[in-house]
């Protein structure tokens, strides 16, 4: 049976750049591989949700996968969690977290605590208070990173953000966001664990020892993007394929994981711009022999878009070019897309539709030569939708069932 | 922030002419100023409402400023007398009004009262009756055109038309379109509204006078197009851009204050062929500098098509390119576009889709260099509907909300 590898890097489309001579990164990257693929595959332009709508990293591969996210889209926290490779059970509710530095007058020193170089004391402090009849699980992540998850009865994630974004304000109250009782108890009993997580914090000898090094305490964790946890229907059973992620980011494992994909961790894939990008596209070779399908994540594209760093972008995009060349002769689908364009110019998420091409057994080649966001707009793929992919791939395998008879 | 000029030439798609060597006026024109902004940035096709629905103005503009007209539309009639420049008031009902000349026996012998220069006189004179505790009220219009409408509790549009819109034929009796009390006391106070404004109209001394002249008179209303008004929300609160409109003909500048446009008067614009092209697009330019939207109507590109005027159309639309030229470096994004096709050779409405072209900061270039129905249906764009258009300039400005993380 046929197989599909899908690569999808992050923030991947962009507006022309005045530097680059009015090209995007991608279109003035010096990139071989993905020309080659084009050129021997059917190209287009893919709007993630729709048009006019700028995606979140979250929503997107939800639609990229096949999952409306009108209908499967709980919050970010619960991918988070899961990314971070906590178990969650149906209801809990998960935050994004980040530890914080916050003075005497409980202002915000910095967001993130110094960055840490890990934070597993500090979880370890926090992790299974349990207030109101709520248990708290602190899971760690990165550096500054960990997501909290709250356990109980009848909680809601209509609750509001503690972080308030910025550094010099306070930790915001957490408030319901309407009226019902679930979400008056989820915000009283998060209150009283931010607040007891800053009294043990504080008291903590390794905070102490921080501020002795001149460094910034992490007494504080900053809590934000609730969402609740529901199960929602396995890629497996939806397409039958047997299912692998290659990622960094834990949103990117964390969504996966929600679909049912097993995370495969690769030595020094990072979600960062120092990435293992050879040994990402060697395992997902590899791979191949045991799933139907590996989802490939490539971070940094979107990380230098942020910053504005257009070189930086267009480099980075010539370095997945040079490693993505291993899967020339997989013999399975190859996918390569973005989840989201992001412009270097405006540093943030964009509408603008995002170049997508399909090559391997069975593909109608068009007349696209090179891989860029101006050339796939003639592609024979016309404009499609985050939520048309997955089908057009089934149809690609030849597993599309029939619709009459 | 960036600014936004949205150019609808009215009826400006059409059909490949046999005498134009098959080419539609609008590809047949000699348009080096379109082209320039064709070819320096990003085009596409069109359908207003959706494939194959060939729109009217009205309904079509409130797809391109965003309104789903099947929420947002309630008759004609609301447009034609805010246009009139008449405050309505929520529950109000309006029709579109033309003066007429009828003979003895109640047949129509001119169904424009041969378009008496101005009607202010016959306005006057029926004006503010009040039937059935329903008052009436006349707005004039340019020439034999007036806007009807009904002020009282408890009014329907759902209301035939008076209007046979044929000559030799006798004024309609108003009937309800429903068995709802509204529809019938509405039909029923009209009814006894159009009566009494034929005797008062008939009796008339300048009516007298028109005869004297060998002129048609004045002596009847025919109404036409109900609808009921209720508010929409405003376009700024919407979009979050202050806007104007520059347009001749009175629908347009009422679909735009029904939107809380601004309504911005140019000496010498008209609506029709002999308006002041330069001084509207000299004044969009202008505006720029206080709305962060201006919104130009042409109308006489309709109207050469419904006349079956290939030549006169094509000729406009040369005169249409040479008064943008002055938009050229307004910094301002630049939408071309049309509300509907009309076909020079049918001359009326279709559904064919409509060229269009979007020029300004942030756009993504693509490689058509005309402005035409044809090289725009290669075009980056692809093919939109009406209301993706508003959320693409949104997402140009950079000021698309996120949906999701």
């Amino acid at each position: 049976m046929g197989k599909i590898v899908l690569v999808v890097c992050d923030g991947l489309g962009d507006r022309p750049v005045k530097a680059l001579n009015n090209k995007t990164p991608l279109e003035a990257a010096r990139k071989p591989s993905l020309d080659y693929f084009a050129k021997n595959g059917i190209t287009g332009l893919m709007h993630t949700i729709n048009r006019g709508v700028a995606p979140g990293s979250d929503t997107s591969h939800l639609a990229i996968f096949g999952y409306d996210p009108e209908k499967y889209y709980f919050g970010r926290g619960p991918f988070e969690a899961l990314g971070a490779g906590f178990e969650l059970k149906e209801g809990d509710i998960a935050f994004r977290g980040n530890f914080a530095a916050i003075d005497s007058h409980k202002q915000i020193l910095d967001r993130r605590a110094g960055r840490p170089e890990n934070n597993e004391t500090f979880v370890k402090a926090i992790n299974g208070l349990k207030i109101n009849n709520v248990t708290f699980f602190v899971v760690p992540g990165v550096s500054h990173r960990a997501a909290v998850v709250m356990r109980g009865k009848n909680l809601s994630s209509e609750v509001s953000d503690s972080d308030p974004h910025r550094e010099g304000l306070s930790p915001l109250t957490v408030k319901p966001l309407n009226k019902n009782k679930s979400a008056t108890l989820t915000s009283n009993a998060l209150n009283k664990f931010l607040e007891k997580s800053r009294d043990i914090l504080t008291t903590l000898p390794e905070n102490a020892q921080r501020i002795k090094e001149g460094k910034p305490p992490a007494n504080c964790v900053l809590v934000r993007g609730a969402g609740i946890f529901k199960k929602i229907p396995l890629f497996s059973e939806r397409y039958n394929l047997k299912s692998a992620c290659v990622a960094g980011g834990s949103l990117y494992k964390g969504v996966a994981r929600s679909l049912g994909m097993e995370i495969i961790d690769v030595v020094g894939v990072t979600g960062t711009a120092e990435t293992n990008l050879a040994g990402k596209f060697k395992t997902a070779l590899q791979l191949l022999s045991t799933y139907d399908f590996v989802f490939v994540h490539v971070k940094a594209t979107d990380v230098f878009s942020h910053d504005g760093d257009y070189l930086g972008k267009m480099k980075f995009i010539e370095k997945i070019d040079s490693a993505i060349s291993v899967l020339k002769n997989s013999g399975a689908l190859l996918v390569v897309t973005g989840d989201h364009s992001t412009s270097c110019e405006l540093k943030e998420h964009t509408a603008d539709p995002l170049p997508i091409m399909i090559s391997g057994p069975g593909v109608r080649m068009d007349d696209v030569k090179t891989f860029s966001e101006r050339a796939c707009a003639s592609g024979a793929m016309g404009h499609i939708k985050g939520l048309d992919l997955m089908p057009e791939l089934i149809n690609l395998l030849g597993k599309t069932e029939l619709y009459g008879e």
